[in-house]
């Protein structure tokens, strides 16, 4: 079973991903034009119309992240055999970082930092105290997927209600857990509400005035989806006056295109850095030290599914884009 | 009953304290010289030898915090008859500002919103990624009390697996608590330390270099206890010179003394402002918006109890000084 990897691993990441692998299993690693003809299954995130069609014996197409970029979807669609699958291995990590966003929003972690560098202690005196007490207050986390069910987890050790909002609500009811026309009349008694759904037509822009609008004044809001689930001018009008208390994102509405921009681009149409609410985090949620060790064991688990003639997990739906 | 309050608290916040009294207790507010002679209970953080010995009917003196003032300590050995008495109504908060600690400095949450205020993404494609994975490492918490309880519970909501030392072990096994004298063999697989324990002559200078160099390099710090539990010199050596990976301090090697000198009290002896790896915090875990009302809540318990004729809880022990 040849398998052809598009993007160059660290040797010691690729001698261990090479060691998980079954015997049948052939990989090769490169440019995805460096593929054998005879590749069945792909690992990469963006090819192009023509790196597919020069693979004719292609099954199946691994992205090797979780949020399967718009192009790489439209392209699957015009390969209708081709299956498309992705990785769930950076749930957990981005999971951890919404908690890390909550907390440092709620708590005002940036400014309380930033002053006592400088030897300035005076909001430890604020009477009252501004910052966010969590017991006992109540989060609505929109999705309920991997990353969703971990943050709640994590929320109820910190001793805080979780209700969520689920797209598919299935057969049977789930306490605690609503369809997506609930949303807007949950929003007045979500004191945090975290974002953690796909990014698709239908969830583009789910978040705007209104919503925003409709949360407490005391809410803090974070999101580890993609930026384009909240309208930008909205969001930046919600902050910069006050509407809720707080927000925590990392995930943005521009990002650096080439690698040369990587050290000057701002993060979107407005001046999100001169924002003392916010917690800016330049979407990495999933990356941690362990990042490769964990995107090779579940993508391992995959390719060996597919020699030991096992459907594969984690399809991609091509309608719904997840 | 009489009973003297000798810091102002709001006029609401007052009032909500007098709306839970018994009726027989009678509250005054004010300076302590202003205090009826006949008062039973004195609730006062930092009172002098002269005001106690003014107070001839004075059974109990309540501090309205939980870290009993040495001063104050030692002048309560001074006056045997008296019961002194502290609050727990910022344990819930202060484990919160602890795991919220723990998170920022394991995520990098600084240095990384600090450069994307100003456009910077390069720490994204940092490869590795240098942060840090939580789920599956091991915590050890130096503190059984209700503030390290409360920090256990969220970390394991955060798959993370969790053992304590605790001081007094009483009779029965509790799985994962160890004594005092099991800490430096268990530091090597400490990948987070969390202090909530409070400073006594035992307890001062416990974290010092032998301690921190027993961590592993990719170990976090958490200290929401006092400052002086760890020695300065150690730990600034051991952050600068990445003996471990980060830390988050909420508790201080110096303060401000005088109202003047909040804006401009460098927190210790070393240039801790120029750390990346460390959160700063200006010791206000347990200050949350609730705080007035919890204390409160916790403050009339007490007297409601002495009102009863019942024995008060939180007694502090004046050995230990907790």
């Amino acid at each position: 079973m040849k398998v052809h990897l598009s993007y160059p691993p660290q040797p010691d990441d690729l001698a261990y991903l090479e060691s998980l692998l079954e015997e049948r299993i052939s990989l090769t690693v490169g440019e995805i034009d460096q593929a054998d003809p005879g590749t069945t299954i792909l690992i990469a995130g963006r090819p192009s119309r023509e790196e597919l069609a020069a693979l004719p014996e292609l099954e199946t197409l691994i992205v090797p992240w979780i949020g399967i970029p718009p192009g790489t979807l439209d392209l699957a669609r015009e390969f209708p055999l081709l299956s498309l699958h992705n990785l769930h291995h950076n749930a957990a990590p981005t999971a951890e970082m919404a908690v890390a966003l909550l907390l440092a929003a709620a708590k005002q972690i940036i400014p309380h930092d930033r002053a006592l560098r400088e030897g300035d202690w005076t909001l430890r005196y604020q009477k009252p105290a501004k910052t966010i007490f969590l017991a006992g207050k109540r989060a609505l986390i929109v999705g309920y997927g991997e990353i969703g069910q971990r943050v709640g987890a994590a929320l109820e050790g910190l001793g805080v209600e979780v209700s969520f909002i689920r797209r598919s609500m299935g057969d049977q009811d789930i306490p605690g857990v609503y369809p997506v026309s609930k949303l807007d009349s949950r929003l007045p008694e979500a004191d945090f509400l975290v974002l953690a759904l796909p990014l698709t037509a239908e969830t583009e822009g789910l978040i705007r005035e209104a919503q925003l609008r409709a949360l407490p004044s005391s809410a803090v809001l974070v999101n580890v989806s993609r930026g384009a689930i909240i309208e930008e001018s909205a969001l930046y009008q919600a902050l910069s006056e006050k509407w809720i208390f707080g927000a925590g994102l990392d995930v943005w509405f521009n990002y650096p295109g080439r690698e040369s921009e990587r050290s000057s681009t701002p993060p979107g149409e407005y001046d999100w850095g001169s924002l003392d609410n916010l917690v800016l985090s330049p979407h990495r949620g999933g990356h941690v030290r362990e990042t490769e060790r964990l995107r090779i064991s579940a993508l391992a688990a995959l390719l060996n599914q597919a020699a030991r003639g096992e459907p594969l997990d984690n399809p991609v739906d091509l309608d719904l884009g997840y």
